[in-house]
């Protein structure tokens, strides 16, 4: 296979399959990593497996960290709940402290193992929950810092943290996965899922995530296949 | 106890025990965290339990990643030798893919559950291996990436990364240390110490610190509490 190498975090989640779609397409030859981080959802990490499966990845493992147990956060602290309804604006209590950071810092060192430059992330900063952690500033600034901190980056060659959905809506990230031939049914993005799975159908991340969907005038597909809990 | 918290990265090593007894005199309550990677001189693990209970820090935690089993590194691939011998001016095969940035969002998002914004790292950029990620503009960049990707870097409090070794020769390192009371028999720097934990005195980081004890006319007080390898 052809293209150049790249690692991609993968969530199981709507947006990080449709950022790995984006880079297939693109030719880019994809190792994926989940992070199991303790997250209450760890149903995404069999969604993470079964959208590599689906897309076809050359490597995929889920790699361990042990940040979750510092908690300060409702998807690792069990004492913490999740709050249902829409995004209010504010930096929300599902929060998890230098996730996203921690993460590319995860997929950056594989990928200097592997011989490359090349990071992929499903983040946006337009339909999303407010985290800081997911605007392009900061990735701009986590990119010259990798630039500056890592042997391939003082050796010249430059990190590039790819963020294809950065400024998509929620509905434009769906038509591009479609387009991409993602299956949405295999990707789940409650932070509260029911114990089969299925969707709680009230959390911040489900209601973006069934607005996109009915604003596109389609069912979630998760939701066909899973089933959600009762309103 | 008064004064500001702080989170300090603990090796087991010289410089991070000289850069916590560092923070203690400015006046930081300090949480240390050591980083189990992996690394095949697992004996600092210990040694940063020490000196957390020497210096009597308010918490010690052993945090578990990993990266190490990425490899890449001789620290962490066994089929990699050590190389032995003074530094050479180029990266060596001990640099670890992202190692400090990776270590620095684990303190980070500790740090962030503790309410701090003050990290300390014995980083230093004079007597050392050629590291890129040791060097103070990789920790400016790093303070500006943590401030645009982080809950309490946008609500408008900055990150802090103290590095009171980075233009400090070994020397001067041990002359600071000594000047707070730290028990360098407590340390170890050994890149590959034998069973014992004794140092084998010809890596690069022995040659290192033994060159840095030869300029002070003093004994390494590791060799003396735990023996040397035979030349």
């Amino acid at each position: 296979m052809s293209g150049r190498p790249a690692v991609v975090l993968l969530s199981g989640g709507l947006d990080s399959a449709t950022a790995a779609a984006w880079a297939l397409r693109e030719g880019f030859r994809l190792a994926a990593i989940a992070i199991d981080y303790g997250q209450r959802h760890r149903v995404e990490l069999e969604c993470a497996a079964d959208v590599a499966r689906h897309l076809g990845l050359e490597q995929f493992e889920v790699v361990p960290t042990a940040i979750g147990r510092f908690g300060g956060s409702a998807l690792t602290d069990n004492e913490i709940d999740v709050p249902k309804g829409p995004p209010t604006g504010e930096i929300p209590v599902t929060y998890v402290p230098v996730r996203n950071l921690h993460f590319l810092t995860i997929a950056a060192a594989r990928a200097e193992t592997l011989g490359a430059t090349d990071l992929v992330i499903g983040a946006n900063q337009v339909d999303y929950s407010g985290y800081p952690d997911c605007r392009r500033p900061f990735f701009d600034a986590l990119e010259a810092t990798l630039n500056l901190g890592t042997k391939v980056g003082v050796e010249g060659r430059a990190w590039r943290i790819h963020t294809p959905l950065i400024d998509l809506t929620k509905p434009q990230i769906i038509e591009l996965g479609l387009a991409c031939g993602v299956d949405y049914g295999l990707t789940s993005s409650c932070y509260d899922p029911l114990a089969t799975g299925a969707p709680c159908g009230r959390c911040e991340s489900c209601h973006i995530r069934l607005a996109a969907f009915a604003e596109l005038g389609m069912d979630d597909p998760r939701v066909a296949r899973m089933g959600q809990a009762p309103g």
